[in-house]
């Protein structure tokens, strides 16, 4: 049974462990500061498609692959995978996952993606509703872009506030593993829907922060633990703007931040030398790191006990050309190794 | 602890209950056969709103206060809500729960999303990750016609294998109930994707049918039952010639359903006099029957063991263009009442 601590926080007693993990980017993702973490990349940004969103979906199967690979089970051994992008409907998932034969569960959480989906399949193996469960989430600067803002085509300005959408996925397989040498999700929260009234739609991590600090507080009240009980705190993505929100809105709560906390958004790219404004996005970029620099560091025994939240903003096109302002989300996962 | 049986299926050993229920549905839906059965209808179709978009996100949050009403419970001691529609990025379900306040995870399963949410909200409560628990998803005829086909205005033909999407929310409220006089949710089998080649988006029963089947004869193999073991077994939606399909590709299993089952594409309208193609579809269809009309069957005591499968077409504007089939992916819920 999964235990409820707190007002939100999920305590997984049976230990749901991270057996296989896999991530996969484009060029300017291999580039950046963490190039040589992923486990493959492709120069060319349609991976060999004809089209970017078909691209995004084999960035998907590539990444899935991977961590199944890496866990050595079958792919007919998972009884569940879930699975979200940001594309409409979410076709990077359901075409990118629609060859494994595999129970589908397919979410929307925009960047939030991956903790959601890591927490889901996590509980789903701990309460033992499935013995092997998947999790993976995606994104593609090109795919987003024509999307969500113009077409690539048009080479329209950015503002400095605005996020660039990685080109990436990574995949988790969780199960219990017997001999428990891989890192295990022990804990979860998952967050509420806050919206203060941010209408930028170029400015996420600004409308995305207000959601990070209602969660992470949740998360320190339920346990009552405080930034240095862990060894790092990742968001992903708030950026360089968001991030500096969530300091500051955490300070106000008591809680000092700066040095227990790195951004996803801010650890993808170069930020002086890739031209990214104020940093990376898209659920890719949270869930390509997850898979890769951050399972690495737990693999090489550098890592023991952190906090991994993916954040959120559940815009449209639509949404903002009807005038709404942003809402965010932030969900949790505490993932330690003994 | 959730047990698995056979190669998909998921018992719930403690009996998640479904205590409150909502339902909310447009003009139409109300003049259409199951009218009486729903909580409230509006005759215009903005639902007092600016637009189709904020009028789904209303009904959402209509359907989910009715069932937390129902339920008897506050709406801050709800643990989770579950939620998907089929609007780009999910914005009438982020902007019709925004003022809630409770932890939101967002699904997108297109219209096989009420038995996911329902499903995820069970097995949640089932294995303590929350004590009570939400799943409410909608769909809005206007709001879908402009963004899937085109706008209303521009008064385009419609296919006799079209179906016709439903303007509607349906919303539970799960949780362990101490007197057990409600009815609850036993046994859960989620879909995989299922594609054998169907590109007509106009024909989207075709395209779900395979998947619906798929599911249903897992379940029924994992369980060693047949349709003759339940009142009803409910699909949402097939429609008339999805249902057609899904009769003649159960026959060829071993299993025929014609006597025990309905398909709520074809209960929401009369199919004679309203026009509306091959049937009912969208996320509200089944879960705003769910949420009325089968609840009340089963407090009135008709329906003591039912299966409620939804089905959903995992295709976008964008995947129809670039010359995709069209994925489907069905869900299974089974509901009893002692």
């Amino acid at each position: 049974m999964a235990k409820r601590v707190g007002n939100r926080t999920i305590i997984l007693q049976n230990h749901p462990h991270i057996t296989g993990y896999g991530s996969v980017v484009g060029k300017k993702e291999h580039e950046g500061p963490l190039g040589k973490e992923f486990d493959s990349f492709s120069v060319d940004s349609r991976f060999g498609e004809k089209t970017f969103e078909k691209a995004e979906s084999r960035l998907q199967m590539l990444a899935a692959q991977k961590a199944i690979e890496r866990a050595d089970v079958r792919k007919n051994e998972i009884d569940l995978i879930f699975a979200g992008d940001l594309l409409n409907q979410c076709i990077g998932s359901s075409f990118g996952l629609r060859e494994l034969g595999v129970p589908f569960l397919g979410l929307y959480g925009a960047c939030s993606t991956m903790a959601l989906g890591t927490a889901l399949a996590s509980i789903m193996v701990d309460c033992g509703a499935a013995k092997i469960a998947a999790a993976v989430t995606s994104s593609h600067f090109c795919s987003a872009e024509r999307q969500y803002r113009f077409p690539l085509e048009y080479g329209s300005q950015r503002t400095p506030t605005s996020q660039w959408t990685v080109t990436g996925s990574g995949a988790l397989v969780i199960q219990i593993d017997e001999n428990g040498s891989s890192p295990y999700i022990e804990k979860v929260t998952f967050g509420e829907i806050t919206d203060l009234g941010v209408t930028d739609s170029n400015n996420m991590g600004a409308a995305m922060a207000p959601s990070a600090a209602s969660t992470l507080k949740h998360f320190f009240h339920d346990t009552s633990t405080g930034p240095e009980d862990y060894d790092v705190i990742y968001t992903g993505d708030l950026g360089s703007v968001g991030t500096q929100l969530l300091y500051e809105l955490m300070d106000d709560e008591g809680y000092n931040l700066r040095c227990h906390h790195s951004d996803c958004g801010l650890m993808m790219f170069d930020m002086k030398k890739q031209n990214v404004g104020a940093g990376g996005s898209g659920c890719g970029c949270s869930a390509s790191i997850l898979a890769s620099f951050i399972m690495h560091r737990f693999m090489e025994g550098d890592f023991h006990n952190i906090l991994f939240m993916s954040t959120g903003a559940l815009l449209s096109p639509t949404s903002t050309q009807q005038g709404e302002s942003i809402p965010g989300v932030s969900h949790l996962i505490n993932i330690k190794k003994d």
